[in-house]
Order: C-alpha cells, then sequence, then structure tokens
C-alpha cells in the first residue's frame, strides 16, 4: 500500500554482515527513533548498551552462545529493561519505589517497543537487523561486561549492519491462527497450524534440497520439551527487579 | 535521513479520533506487518483480537478506566501472550510442554513487537495510534469479554484511528540518559534527568498556559510511590502462566 508498508513486509533476520562499521549519523538517527517509540505513561524504563569495542564484541557474541554475527555486525545493540532511574527519581523526592511483575513487565515491554524502532529506522537505511535473544544464556556475565547496575537487566540483543546475504523471506503463521475478530477463535488457530505445518515443510525442502523436513509443530515440541532459561527468575531477581 | 525515520521521529499518541471505520485493506496492512516483526525463534507467541463490535468497545473502553477513545476509534486491537498455541503443537507432538518467566517474557516481547509494527504501519497510512495499557486495570475482565483461553493474556489494547487532534510532540529523556558507549554510565544518566526535568517542566507550562509545573522525576514519583496493578501476577497466573 506503500513504501513503509512495503519495508515492514520485506523483514528477514541478516546474520551475516560485511565488515563495515555504521555512519555516525545513522546510528544516530536508529538511536533517535527509538527513543521516539511509544512508552507506557512516559516511564521509558529502558536503556540501550552500543556495543562499538571490538573486544566486548567478541566477548558478548561469546556469551550468547557463539554468534559470530554479534561481532562482525557494524552495531551491536543491547536493549535493557531499567527501574533504576525510576527508582533514583522517586528516592530522590522522598517517597519509596515500589516495584512488581507489573513494573518488571513494563520495563521489558518499552525496552522491545524501542527496539523495533531501531530495527526499522536500521532497515529503512538499507541495513539488515538480527535479535539476539541468546544474551540470555548467561545474563550475569552480560550484564557484568556492561556494568548494568541493580534494577538494570538486559532483554535482548540487536546486529545492525551492512547485510552480506539475502536469505528468503520466512513465512508466518496464517493470520486466521493469530488474528481474531471479537473473541478468540481456538478453532481457527488449529486449522491455521495444520496449514502453517505444510506450509514450514515446504520452506525447509526448499531451503536444504530435501534434506530437512520439518514442520512448525515438531520444531516447537522440540524447543518446548526441555525448560528454556529457568535462570532467568533468579538472574532477574538478583538485579533487585522484584517479581510479586 | 529518510521518510521513514521522519514517521518514526513525528510519533505522537492520538486520544480523539473521527468517528469513522478503517478501510478492510488497511486493516489488512496494518494486521499483516504486524505479523513480519522479528519473533523470538518464530516461536510467534502472541494473538491479536481485532475489536470491532460497538458494544464490546464501550465495555471495554470502561474496563480500561473510562478511556472514551477506545470507543471512538476506528479499531481497536487488543495484542495478547500467547503460549496456548505452543503448548498445544507440543502436546500434539506427545511432549510435555515447559514453561517459566523465560516463556513468559518471550510472549509478552512477541505481542509487543507485533503491535510496534502495526502502530507504524497505521501512522504509516495517516492513521494515528494509542496503546492502552489500562486494559491491565481489570485484566480478568478483559480476559472474559474477549473469551481468551487458558494461557493468553492481554498485555495492551492499540485505538487506531483518524485523528481528530495534533497534539505537541512530547519530548524524550536526553540520549545520554539513555544511551551508553560499551558500559552503563550512571553519572551521564543523573546529569540526563536533571536536563529532562526542566524540559518536563517547560512542556507542561506551556502546554497549560503556567497552571501546571511538574517535573518528569515528580510525575514518576507520584506514580511509583504506590504499588501498581498488583494484582498482574496472580492474574497471569490463574490464566496458566507459570512464573518460575
Amino acid at each position: 500500500m506503500n513504501s513503509v508498508i512495503d519495508l515492514l513486509m520485506n523483514h528477514r533476520s541478516i546474520r551475516k554482515f560485511k565488515p563495515e562499521p555504521l555512519a555516525p549519523e545513522q546510528k544516530k538517527a536508529i538511536l533517535g527513533a527509538a527513543q521516539m517509540a511509544s512508552t507506557s505513561s512516559n516511564v521509558q524504563a529502558y536503556s540501550i548498551i552500543s556495543v562499538t569495542d571490538p573486544l566486548l564484541k567478541k566477548e558478548l557474541a561469546e556469551f550468547a552462545g557463539n554468534q559470530a554475527y554479534v561481532e562482525q555486525c557494524g552495531l551491536f545493540l543491547v536493549f535493557c529493561a531499567d527501574l533504576s532511574r525510576l527508582r533514583n527519581v522517586t528516592e530522590n523526592c522522598g517517597e519509596i519505589f515500589h516495584q512488581n511483575t507489573e513494573s518488571f513487565l513494563v520495563a521489558s515491554l518499552d525496552a522491545a517497543l524501542a527496539a523495533q524502532n531501531a530495527a526499522i529506522a536500521a532497515e529503512s537505511l538499507g541495513l539488515g537487523i538480527c535479535y539476539i535473544g541468546g544474551i540470555r544464556n548467561v545474563p550475569h556475565k552480560v550484564s557484568e561486561a556492561l556494568r548494568l547496575p541493580e534494577l538494570v537487566y538486559p532483554v535482548f540483543g540487536m546486529c545492525i549492519g551492512v547485510p552480506d546475504q539475502e536469505p528468503s523471506l520466512r513465512p508466518r503463521l496464517p493470520m486466521q491462527a493469530v488474528v481474531h475478530e471479537n473473541a478468540y477463535d481456538t478453532g481457527a488457530v488449529l486449522e491455521g497450524i495444520q496449514e502453517y505445518d505444510e506450509t514450514t515443510r515446504r520452506y525447509y525442502r526448499e531451503r536444504t534440497g530435501g534434506q530437512t523436513d520439518l514442520s512448525w509443530s515438531r520444531s516447537m515440541a522440540d524447543k518446548y520439551r526441555l525448560p528454556v532459561r529457568p535462570h532467568i527468575k533468579p538472574f532477574v531477581e538478583s538485579k533487585g527487579f522484584k517479581l510479586d
């Protein structure tokens, strides 16, 4: 319908980058756009660590499970949920700071909204991006490396850089499995999953010359049959977040 | 630097809408763009309820704290974190579904990334948007009204429609209070907050003809000196989410 929607519809994660840093004005535009995202009641409960130090990028690449593109990309951003600023100003006003699961959630969501604006700004400049949830594998190490204070935790990283690959679009669930009209419709979801399992099988067969034939259901079952990152709760609590 | 970044930099929340529904192709483009946002390991752990029923919109407007624009906007979307699809496919593959704080977080973040794409798509079509966190005031009522099954909870709503107001841009924290180079710098944050308190005072004075003179610090202290939505944890647990 317009060039912005074309850009959004054309998103794919980039995992191979040319070894070129971003121009300073590109970086500034991306970070400025991130800050203009919506934020819950103007709390702006997030911070961004811009990682440009090559040694630090190398270290974070290892922490994320040896993902080389974290080291190779032009700019690596770490989006953090941040209640430390809010506690600071609340206490400076002579008040007691209250927090709970709601404030943990709000801070994490604020980080995500800012990140998605950064992603779109980067892609509009012809750059590629990839979210890196893998930094939550060893979040305490990431937190130490970036010297994050209490009440700040790393939600995810983002590689940004000049793409050195052109992956195909990854098909999404059919809309009927995700979008509902006025009320949740479980029957529509189940139908949509069946269709998507076929789509996903075809996608893998085409990308692997018939070697892989994996349904979405099976790949999700393989992921969720084991606990994923059970350390997240004790980690965020160790950073001072209260999950009451 | 380009028209996409101009669009992102020009965001403001719209809280007054003309009573015009969205064209079907606008709605489709917005929802399609939402689905193309990044998602953690392709789990797509969110659902969107598109609320078009006038009675349901009226009810949700009340639940959100009598926010009339929820009723008046052309389209009201409710973004939900959704682990029900993932549990369904995992169990259908004969496996046990594991979940914890990490999966709660991933589902909530996936909803936010999709929502921000929807927001930008809508704004690119000349529409206005406003996130509605207020639906978390009485989340169990929202959940019942939308017939959300177990393992689905409403994260926030979003008003979308033809703007009937032109609010000024709300200034954000100075970049030095939000963005750090390689390591978190608390000194820079404190300086940035001082500057922002002045900016915010000026913003309120100008918007109220001198009637209101409120610093960001004070407005945040007024918010956080009391517990905000302490029911969120028991609510999401009642929906079957495990916060271990």
